[in-house]
């Protein structure tokens, strides 16, 4: 690298995907200067006393000031109305890019917003933990995990390539996508298994006969990992859902048409069709250990984390 | 301890468990001799390469021969038919117990097949892999992890206290459970968690417009965790299901019932209602933190694993 690949980074809004960014992006040291702002007094207060951002904003305006990125890491649902926000204080010629689960509906919303002279490369970073706010945030979340970046329209290739290798330098793997199919795929491999796993925990939590502690107690059967999905930030998960509704509800709909097919074989007592079922699901799992996105280790390598 | 716990102890069927259960018994080194059989022959030898049980007999009839505990470690569906099978072969005054993730359908196929000068002392040891048959076991399985002992009407203290026993030198800690209500709270913890895991990954397996490398690649986003699930062996829940029929057609039930709410909230926009719900379930999962069932580390300990 010859110099840093953008002289000032603004981060808008300071959770685990910002405060992580930060952290990341100072151990790659390939920014100048990265600015800060959260709507929240508090998690300003925070941000200072940790030492996130070489310069914390008290306004979105501030921040993104003289930026060459300008990074939106809030909820998906406020978006366009962040976008609105820094508009007027943009720099002519910076990149504006997001960390939003959902693309459509965030291009829908903050494109309108931008002036003419910036350039917008929505992206969304496949990275998290269940922990939230700017505490929670680590230099290696991003680590050899995809990033998908969801270029709109008549984007000039330059931005695009330069938030691409932002990315790489951050640890990610980047991938281009459309943002119909990206919203999509997001329904199938998270917004649907998250919501899933919300409902789960929360007929465990209604079950009056089964004692919250019991549930507790013997979730390692099977439940904990539900839980550990179900734990993710609620304002996070609310806008994903109400923004992503239509690929949601298509991955639901076939959701419910198969849970009823497995229930009326086991009602009907028919082994058969569960045993073919199950044996098929499999399959799925052996391509995700050879793809290596996961340990195949007993107990998946959770072992020596717990003890 | 003065000698070991028992003499002799027999395993029929010799998957994760019974493996699992070999190995811990000769960590513990509190058992005499350790007979074993599988009903496919393939598997008594591959025991036998593996070193898998002090003997591997060539039925279970012998294998039971003179054993002071036999524990059947065969898929709920045949429980009844192996019991049937060493009942003539059993030495009085034995202990026989299983392992089976259901406990009254294993209590109805079994208890009316064993004479009356054995003592059948029901369990269930809450650990697992995603892996399966003989070389998958290993030691540590049950280490900190519970087994519930399901004792039926009747029995005498000493071989509930003794099966107890043997099941904490292995590393398990012990409850004593009603078999209803164990399949009640197993219905919830695990059961229905499994279907619905098994459901979620076939959905994404049918899906087209997603292509099955997709589903792998950014399986990280949530899905991951359902494919873990998912991969456990296909007849063991085969028959969890058919004869958990109606506990696990209860908790479904109330499944399907949360989740047809959240979908409507998310189609008519009620931000409320999926932010109050997914404040609640969050509180499960510090339960589950603070009771130490799991870590609380950022990607949940795996990232080391992985890497």
């Amino acid at each position: 690298m010859n110099g840093p690949i953008y002289n000032r980074v603004a981060l808008i809004g300071l959770g685990l995907i910002a405060s992580s960014m930060y952290w990341a992006i100072k151990r790659a040291g390939v920014v100048g200067e990265v600015t800060g702002y959260a709507r929240s007094q508090a998690t300003r207060d925070t941000a200072r006393r940790i030492g996130l951002c070489d310069r914390v904003c008290d306004s979105a305006a501030a921040a993104v000031e003289g930026a060459d990125l300008v990074v939106l890491c809030v909820p998906v649902g406020v978006m366009g109305q962040v976008a609105a926000e820094i508009a007027p204080a943009l720099k002519p010629g910076a990149t504006v890019s997001d960390v939003g689960s959902v693309k459509r509906a965030v291009i829908t919303a903050v494109e309108p917003q931008l002036p003419d002279d910036v350039h917008f490369v929505p992206a969304h970073p496949l990275a998290g933990t269940e922990h939230s706010g700017p505490e929670s945030g680590f230099a290696e979340l991003f680590d050899n995990r995809w990033c998908l970046v969801v270029p709109v329209n008549g984007t000039a290739e330059t931005p695009i390539a330069q938030l691409q290798s932002f990315w790489e330098l951050l640890g990610a793997n980047v991938e281009i996508m459309d943002p119909d199919h990206h919203d999509l795929v997001l329904a199938v491999t998270s917004h649907t298994p998250h919501l899933i796993a919300y409902t789960m925990v929360g007929v465990a939590d209604d079950l009056r006969r089964v004692t919250d502690s019991e549930v507790i107690k013997y979730s390692a059967a099977g439940f904990r990992d539900f839980t550990r999905i179900a734990a993710s930030d609620p304002t996070m998960w609310r806008d994903v859902f109400l923004s992503n509704k239509d690929a949601t509800l298509e991955i639901l709909g076939r959701f419910t048409e198969e849970l009823f097919a497995l229930q009326r074989a086991i009602r009907t007592g028919d082994g058969e069709h569960l045993h073919e079922y199950f044996t098929r699901t499999r399959a799925i799992r052996r391509g995700i250990i050879e793809a290596g996105q996961d340990t195949d280790a007993p107990d998946f390598g959770r072992a020596k984390a717990k003890e």
